[in-house]
């Protein structure tokens, strides 16, 4: 079978990994049987219609995947963003078969009622020694989409507690009575601000802020909720400041009029630093400061949704720390790159008032919470915050290069850290072409190429990366 | 430090466990200092208004659970009804530790567009193996609540693919259009019809068809679905069949009235087979099967949520098994003694027609369904849902005599297998009292007492059960 293997010549830093391949392997062979087959059992158990490629994960290792017919790809995409510091990572696996994992994973605690322990340590040794600026309480969730309703149902509770006048007011009679019946003024008909494009999730109020696709959304009850529209900037940002601040300033008086005005009053309102699914579409640090003015002068509160930006990727280990904000968001959401899944809340005032009231079975998963732990202590031990950002910028120059010779295929080049985006014609045929040489990349938006290496990306990958993408790019003038 | 043991006398089979405690063990100190302390030091990072206590789960054993001040509780209540084979279990243990379970966390797939090469494997030799009868599909989700959402995603997709006219007719540009902006005809006005007293979980979809309490409700914005009334039966149920008849009559007469009239067409119901946050509520397999019935006559979907009464509790492994139905139910969800959640459904033709509609990034957790079949194999190792069925039974003779003796403690005596519920005077006290003796129990509705005990609860434990209900009758009904 004939194997076609890159390398790499550039001399860079060493590698992280000296058990990691030392490029794709491609076999150029029609159709990938194994593959073929194990998607049709498997499609008589579970709908297989999105499926990509089946993978043996015990062969793959840092940022290398591999199918079942023997390819071995570089992965830009990492499972859609959520692969932090490498396949089959040695210090994760020695935290997956420690006794505490075992214990958190057999002995899972309604963790509301029955916290275990040591429950507090293992959150301030992990999800919160990196929480975010000004923050310094966490609710963990299961994904991102419960993460942002739970957000979503706290700032409901703290709007209404307020306008009840404070913590100490109790309900009455009709509040009580009505909420039993999903009407008002028990169930207000409040609503969360998100904007054009955003994604939040797709459970039903996580969706109903979600405005990525109508293919996400079509035939599913949603609540009347406004969206705001996002400023469509041109880039590089930086070469467009007069055109960028007239449009970012036409969106935030948009969402000012809507949260001023809209019917069902607006509780919070929810934004992602790079709107990622509908296409990494930025904005500058500007705009987002602004937008913290506007939600602290109308009582509002801000939610930041880090799902996909967070955890390093954009050289920074939260994106939203690029805003140099005066005050924190009032909530931070997060998951993908944590394994893990939850928001933070900055006050305690923001509580509750009550038991019971933000509450589930289980209250999080102790055995993510370990894992995002040994993944911050990775992080910490590879310096990786670092190494996205100087990956990033290597990158995004060679990238450069090739947007100068292919303005077509590699238009609206954009990123932070090695969270970088660009938009190509006939972008499907782009990824499927970059897949044929030995690299998955992943799409979002419309036309948008999305690159979401792993933290442990570096230099001589992206020379393996920008060699294929040449190759793609050549091939594809060609035809 | 005094200690009291309670210890058992009459002879029974053979405990599973052999290291398992012989008994509680109560410290009567005034207060739990290192509890208290803990709770103080977590209340930090987390709202702790309704922890119960803080636990050291390695010390916990079997029925079990352990304090941090040294007390050793027989456990009744079992994480909220999600500890399945007792704690630290050694097969679970050992299928923790496995190689299968270290990659599945540390490897995470997107499972919808990467699955792991054995996926299909793990789990027709899981969760499908206990699939209930007629159901040979799932799909994972992360938690009780979700599995519920993602099963009304699905009906409302089939419901709106079937009125567009089948699975092959594509979406106008209306409808696409109009899903952006959450309004009708894309984000259609559809419901989901739950019973009164129903629980379905706490996100915003979920929590519209709950009808608990109104403290879970209270404040969040719900959606206008329906509520049908869930029959108020007097048990016990063999001795009151005609009134019990008559009531299960009204309320199905209310529910089809619901479904044929609803504002918002009604696509499926939701309904638990005891209501069980709604204060353990039975009704006959005749009143379920009628409900089958009115469900196809309609042409809607029928959702049975088995997230608290599945895997076994009630002596049966899915607790609708006892309805006896001539057609399986559309969707079964499940969570809890699991350890994982999913929802079950039976045909193939409601899968949705493209790709990507029903969809988020995890699509399930390889760990947790790996978790799920050891549990699946444990129950069959020791006979589980049989030992549940004898236990239980022993259990009720001998709660009936407490009913006979202290009836205002012991009212509406019911249960399936060791699912099993009573309503009590001055609840809250009846449980705080049985935990004073060694045993930890849990509420449920305004004044039930609920016993959720494992499926490893046998008659040995019955005795220690009972000796301590008998002494805490004894006390309240002198005071």
């Amino acid at each position: 079978m004939p194997e076609m293997r890159v390398h790499h010549s550039k001399k860079h830093s060493l590698p992280f990994f000296e058990q990691e391949p030392a490029g794709p392997t491609v076999r150029r062979t029609s159709g990938r049987p194994k593959c073929e087959l194990n998607k049709t059992e498997l499609d008589e158990v579970v709908d297989v219609q999105h499926v990509d490629m089946p993978v043996n994960f015990t062969q793959c290792f840092g940022n290398y995947i591999c199918d079942l017919d023997g390819q071995v790809l570089l992965d830009v995409y990492a499972q859609i963003a959520s692969i932090a510091v490498g396949y089959n990572n040695p210090s994760l696996d020695h935290s997956a078969r420690s006794d505490e994992m075992v214990s958190a994973l057999i002995n899972r605690p309604a963790m509301g009622n029955f916290p275990q322990h040591n429950w507090r340590e293992i959150l301030t040794s992990g999800i919160l020694k990196v929480a975010p600026k000004g923050l310094n309480q966490v609710q963990m969730a299961s994904a991102g989409a419960d993460a942002n309703e739970m957000a979503f149902k706290a700032a409901f509770i703290w709007k209404r507690q307020q306008e009840r006048g404070g913590y100490h007011v109790d309900f009455t009679a009709t509040e009580l009575e009505s909420a039993m019946d999903n009407s008002t003024p028990g169930s207000p008909q409040y609503s969360i601000m998100s904007f054009k494009k955003g994604f939040h999730g797709r459970l039903f109020a996580s969706l109903s802020t979600t405005r990525s696709k109508a293919l996400h959304k079509i035939d599913i009850p949603a609540f009347d909720w406004p969206q705001a529209p996002f400023p469509s900037l041109r880039y590089p940002l930086d070469e467009h400041t007069e055109y960028n601040r007239c449009e970012e300033s036409r969106c935030l008086q948009a969402a000012e009029d809507i949260i001023k005005t809209y019917h069902n009053p607006v509780a919070a309102i929810i934004v992602e630093p790079i709107l990622s699914e509908g296409g990494d579409i930025h904005a500058s640090p500007a705009f987002f400061r602004r937008l913290r003015q506007i939600t602290k002068e109308n009582n509002i509160l801000m939610i930041v949704d880090e799902i996909q930006t967070g955890v390093g990727a954009t050289g920074k280990f939260w994106a939203h720390e690029y805003w140099d904000l005066d005050f924190p968001p009032d909530m931070v959401t997060f998951s993908k790159k944590a394994q893990a899944a939850g928001y933070y809340y900055g006050e305690k005032t923001i509580r509750p008032n009550k038991p019971y009231r933000q509450f589930n079975t289980w209250m999080g998963d102790a055995s993510k919470a370990i894992l995002f732990r040994a993944i911050v202590d990775e992080i910490e031990r590879l310096d990786l915050v670092r190494n996205v950002e100087s990956t990033g910028k290597y990158l995004r120059a060679q990238l450069f290069e090739l947007s100068q010779r292919s303005p077509n295929l590699f238009m609206n080049l954009r990123g932070q850290g090695t969270f970088i985006a660009f938009d190509s014609t006939d972008r499907d045929l782009f990824i499927a072409k970059a897949k044929e040489l030995g690299v998955l990349i992943g799409g979002c938006g419309e036309r948008t190429v999305r690159l979401r290496p792993m933290l442990i990306f570096q230099e001589h990958h992206c020379d393996i990366l920008i060699d294929v993408l040449t190759r793609v790019a050549r091939d594809m003038q060609c035809s």
